[in-house]
């Protein structure tokens, strides 16, 4: 599929950048210092700032570019990386204080910061484009910064009300990151994120914190399942806290209509959820029409379930790509892993995917290891010959 | 930390089984497949029964046993592995049918069945135990079936009412399979499996339901999180809806729980909603008081869900075990990770959990490496040394 020059062929698009610099990172995080690293590396000029001195220096020392001083050259860039909370007053400073500069912040909502900005811009509002890359991790901070953080992501470009070239210096940009860039609306960029990301988040939060008062018996019986819906709730509090106020009305109304498909759900199984014995269970209706109403109110759900999540892209964009998943058991993952890649390596199949699936309390994984369909079988055989145990068919 | 001869250590109980056959399994689906072709490896006896001549006849060409017939010897043990809203049904007439058997069924809920097996066994009830073997995939049907499908997961045992030598025939039979046996009232069970489980999966299909209308370019953006939350909700929506019914009770306890925090989320984010020139928004409070409490509503939420998520126990069990994270940028990951894993054996480092990033259009991923903290910097060196891209610190 894909050689190991890959790996170096990464860093094709160094060094020839199409950003003229300087640009001037406002915000050393996560994601400002990671873009300051990234362009550093393609050759760029970067100048820092922070409000945080420690924040600063600790992305300097990094290398990702150095402090703005009175006196350096004007940038011809800014990029706001700040809180989504505090975007749209850095913007409007930035378009003030640099008046011939583009000046784009990479705020996980996108209405609200161009509202503000378009009602106190002025004239200054031309140069002024919404981005939103779409790129982060659970760590937060400088600290966890790299230069490879936007690499073949999509990153979102809002340039209504902007002048073309200004738009097309951030289009560069995101380039120059190594980002797709992907251009919306800001309205549709947030209704977008209130459904992929926004009310996702809140709804793994509400159910991690149903676990909160649970006994460690039942917590002993969880499974790979409930790890993967409360994955996402461990994310920094305050960050989303900031998003989701500044994306308030699509999520409200995702939240509402969740809520809605929650209440119809509740309708249909509480009544099998009564004491046959009770008289609200007589009074709910005739007994041999519960069950089927409450499995009619599962079955809708899990039927619409179905029809959404696949819908979502696979890996490589577009409709999933389907490949032939060999599920193979490693007793104990720690150490074995190398040798299973090993023998795949020998077979010469190339892995699309890979996952390692584990319960509580156990030792041993089911290592899932997506290929080709037409290299299935033979991977099969090529492992089962080698003393590996493939599971299921 | 593990040697190869592990993978063989894995059979060390074969043909030592504690479990006296003949053990007569009555349905012959994912479940019951699995628990056949486990103790036919064990040595064991066993007799296979299904009301599908197909699902039969396979179950028996995959060598899990031979279909009962008339003039076989009486089973010692019976195993209930049907759909769960016929398990009890199918237990009743096993204890009629095999009156010196101990009869257990392997349904995810247990309270509903108990309470009918107790209702209408007589003096059989001494002989029936409940068990839920922690242990499934997404895929269903003894197509799927594989003998080690419970190795070690967690296999409830609800022995309430129960003679001791019953519970302690299906406490044998649970580590004959591999699993570990975890003893708990039917209650108790039922209420556990409704957090870590079933509610869960419900969530995850109203969350995914919500995808189902959503425009492409929005669903372009989905990346890991979105992935992740939704992944169960491909699960089989006749057994799911079977499940949910006959633990209403607990399910929609919980459901209740939520919808009052989704209330109480929703009240806090909807002003924060308004537009700031509606009447509505006047109405609703003071401006400088509403953003604060949208903050503090979702803050609350993402508190609770941070220490809900982290009482999960980790791949050991117990408390999660704190493993370093070794990033690594894998250019494609298709025919890379070999390579990836081939220096990491070479570095003499035990992988102890592996996981594999990607987003949508993305033809690069990150590789999670999980290691014990003392190898992780010698790992990074190693991987550097090697032309890999180590992200982050």
């Amino acid at each position: 599929m894909s050689g190991i020059d890959d790996l170096h062929g990464m860093g094709d698009s160094r060094g020839r950048a199409s950003t003229q610099g300087p640009v001037l990172v406002v915000g050393t995080g996560l994601l400002g210092t990671s873009l300051a690293l990234a362009l550093t590396a393609a050759g760029v000029e970067v100048q820092l700032s922070d409000t945080s001195p420690t924040s600063l220096a600790l992305a300097r020392d990094m290398g990702a570019g150095r402090p703005r001083q009175d006196g350096d050259p004007q940038p011809r860039i800014v990029v706001v990386a700040t809180p989504p909370d505090v975007a749209a007053a850095v913007v409007l400073r930035a378009l003030e204080e640099h008046p011939s500069a583009v000046v784009t912040d990479v705020a996980s909502v996108k209405n609200r910061v161009a509202a503000e900005v378009r009602a106190h811009a002025g004239s200054g509002v031309s140069r002024y484009v919404g981005s939103h890359p779409m790129a982060g991790r659970e760590r937060s901070g400088a600290v966890a910064a790299d230069s490879d953080l936007f690499a073949g992501r999509p990153w979102v470009i809002v340039g209504e009300g902007a002048d073309p070239d200004a738009e097309l210096a951030i289009r560069n940009l995101a380039v120059d990151a190594g980002a797709t860039p992907v251009r919306m609306g800001a309205a549709e960029h947030d209704q977008a994120v209130a459904a992929v990301s926004h009310m996702p988040q809140l709804v793994s939060s509400l159910v991690a914190a149903r676990l909160e008062g649970l006994g460690e018996p039942a917590l002993s019986l969880a499974g790979q399942g409930l790890r993967d819906v409360t994955r996402i709730a461990a994310s920094d509090a305050r960050l989303w806290s900031a998003i989701v106020v500044g994306n308030a009305g699509p999520v409200a109304e995702l939240l509402r209509e969740l809520r809605e498909d929650l209440d119809a759900l509740l309708a249909g199984i509480e009544p099998a959820a009564l004491d046959p014995d009770s008289p609200e269970y007589a009074a709910s209706g005739r007994a041999e029409t519960i069950a089927p109403g409450a499995v009619g109110a599962i079955t809708d759900v899990m039927i619409r379930g179905h029809a959404g999540q696949a819908r979502i892209p696979g890996k490589h964009g577009g409709a999933p790509r389907r490949y032939a998943e060999v599920q193979v058991l490693v007793p104990d993952s720690a150490g074995q892993l190398g040798r299973l890649f090993g023998d795949i390596g020998q077979a010469g199949v190339s892995v699309e995917d890979f996952a390692l699936e584990h319960s509580a309390g156990q030792s041993a994984g089911i290592a899932m290891v997506s290929v080709l369909p037409a290299a299935a079988q033979g991977l099969e055989e090529a492992l089962d010959a080698k003393g590996w145990r493939v599971v299921g068919s």
